[in-house]
């Protein structure tokens, strides 16, 4: 697949491919500044818990771009470029409320910048857009080294059902949950994937069966309802889904309906794995109940493309991410440095050496 | 609500509300003979277990009335027309095979010939239209009797979840769940409704939100992935659902994703109904595993409206209904001779006097 976050150095921006218009157009977007940027991420031009993140990472760098354009006056009559790149900082981090990637990478890119506290702002720049890189490469680095922990999970002939899309398209590329089904084809296990289609935004049948069928993996599209169904008939014997946080204690936080697949995955003892990189695991955030779920706007209820499908007047829920018991439901969670196993609040002090 | 089920007379043919078109559209099709009734019946233009007995009735007697237009050639050079008759029948109680009222209905008017064993075809007619208005009639008035038994089970200011469209269009009118609803309405219970949007064919979001609203009674629509997280934060009180087919032991069939919604509101404690006529049980299917469900076709999911939400290419589960363990999952089952309890195969025994 071609790469989905590119950064054009000749035209000094981010381009990313429209997430919102797949599988039906293939068109692409442009992340000049901060507010650009923070539009891709709030409609979902590109989402993902690890590609938000590196998106983020670029969007530090915009920022700092974009204060630097600035004038005496935008900057509220200072010459510190400082407060007006902070404020810049805080906007962005502030996007999206779920995925802590966002946070995190935000985080991250101020460390640097603390790491280098006499960097005036051009060097600031040059600074931030090689870490932003070396983030993005990294991220696929990581997803393959998730890849081949989660890949020796899974048995030739099995079929993986995934839940949104956790793949190429939500990453820097080959994927966390995907990157599991990448790395067991790659071990020369043949396995084949149900995509829940994953209302409303259709992440599944619109993302997951477009990266998938584009790069020759078997996919067969269900609509959410029918999980219940697949499992009683023995249709599914893996699960593998991405995460948008994972909580200190393994809760993990992922696309709306994850956590009933996990519930009806354990009455029909089919695994239910989490591939999630380290940087989605938020050791700040004690529990599943500490994560902020995310509320979206009505109207990626009410219409599918141009179509209305509720009456007027009449509102809707959009909680955008609910929240599977790591414990009781997840019987791993598959990282950079090796698969998690219940208790998850003490595998995962371990894995950060706590 | 109009009556979306109506006969007109002196155009002698019967005239449904297309729900294919709701609720943006508000299209009539008109029945005249066999084929355009197997044809509502399939594309769904009328859907909803009780709503397609009623049409079958009806479809029995547009039958009769082909026949008698039918010449010598086309009865297969034979004036007997019944062979003719026998064959439309049959035609019709195939057209659909998870909803035993169509096969009830059929039988019903069978019953009715076999009673009538000397009438003309043209007296058959008019036997048989009489019979179908009366089923019409009868329907609302055993939803109303339902409606009251599953009524007092509601309490004040419970919001009630349900799942597919079992309201007035899925009956001849008043509904199965949404009877329940209005019941407790008419008690002066305040009570709310979640309707859940149902994948594929959005029954929940365009039906049952489009004849609650147009009633006055607050919906609010929920994608069907929203179904856990709702029930963990305590949002849901009770789950009112309909049924195509209820199984001698109490297992249900019902629109696919029901399943997963009672095994959540176990989960949760939250009481789950089904709301069912008599006509809906089954004695002869003894369980759950011996109720055929019907796979659909794959369009329904590659397309909401004209909108294409799947790559070319890839293939799509569409089965339409699941089966929801009776004495495990349902708290009860409420008919128009009362509200029956676990173990089912003994209540429904009873209530059928055997």
């Amino acid at each position: 697949m071609t790469e989905h976050i590119q950064f054009n150095d000749s035209r000094d921006c981010l381009v990313l491919l429209d997430q919102r218009f797949l599988p039906t157009r293939e068109d692409w977007f442009d992340c000049t500044d901060t507010k650009t940027t923070i539009y891709a991420l709030q409609v979902m031009v590109v989402r993902g818990a690890p590609a938000i993140g590196v998106t983020a990472a670029y969007g530090c760098y915009l920022a700092a771009r974009e204060v630097e354009r600035m004038d005496h006056a935008q900057r509220k009559g200072t010459d510190d470029w400082k407060p007006a790149l902070e404020a810049k900082l805080a906007e962005l981090a502030d996007a999206r409320p779920t995925a802590v990637n966002l946070a995190w990478a935000v985080t991250l890119m101020r460390g640097v910048w603390a790491a280098n506290p006499a960097a005036s702002l051009p060097q600031l720049c040059t600074i931030w857009l090689a870490k932003a890189k070396e983030l993005h490469a990294e991220d696929i680095e990581i997803n393959k080294a998730m890849g081949r922990f989660g890949g020796a999970l899974m048995n030739d002939g099995d079929t993986i059902m995934t839940h949104c899309n956790a793949g190429a398209l939500a990453t820097a590329g080959h994927g966390t949950a995907l990157g599991v089904i990448r790395g067991a084809l790659e071990m020369g296990k043949k396995v084949t994937v149900i995509a829940n289609e994953t209302r409303p935004f259709l992440q599944g049948a619109r993302l997951t069966a477009y990266e998938l069928h584009k790069d020759g993996i078997p996919v067969r599209v269900a609509c959410d309802n029918a999980v219940g169904l697949l499992m009683k008939r023995g249709l599914v014997q893996q699960v593998v889904v991405g995460a948008d946080r994972v909580a200190a204690n393994g809760d993990a936080a992922n696309k709306i309906g994850t956590f009933t697949v996990a519930v009806m995955a354990k009455r029909y003892n089919v695994p239910f794995y989490v591939a999630a990189p380290l940087s989605t695991i938020d050791r700040n955030t004690p529990t599943g109940d500490d994560i902020p779920i995310e509320d979206r706007t009505p109207d990626e209820v009410h219409y599918v493309g141009s179509t209305r499908i509720t009456p007027e007047g009449v509102p809707v829920f959009n909680y955008a991410f609910d929240v599977t018991p790591g414990d009781e439901l997840i019987a791993g969670i598959i990282t950079e440095k090796g698969v998690l196993r219940p208790p998850y609040k003490e595998s995962i002090a371990k894995v950060f050496g706590a």
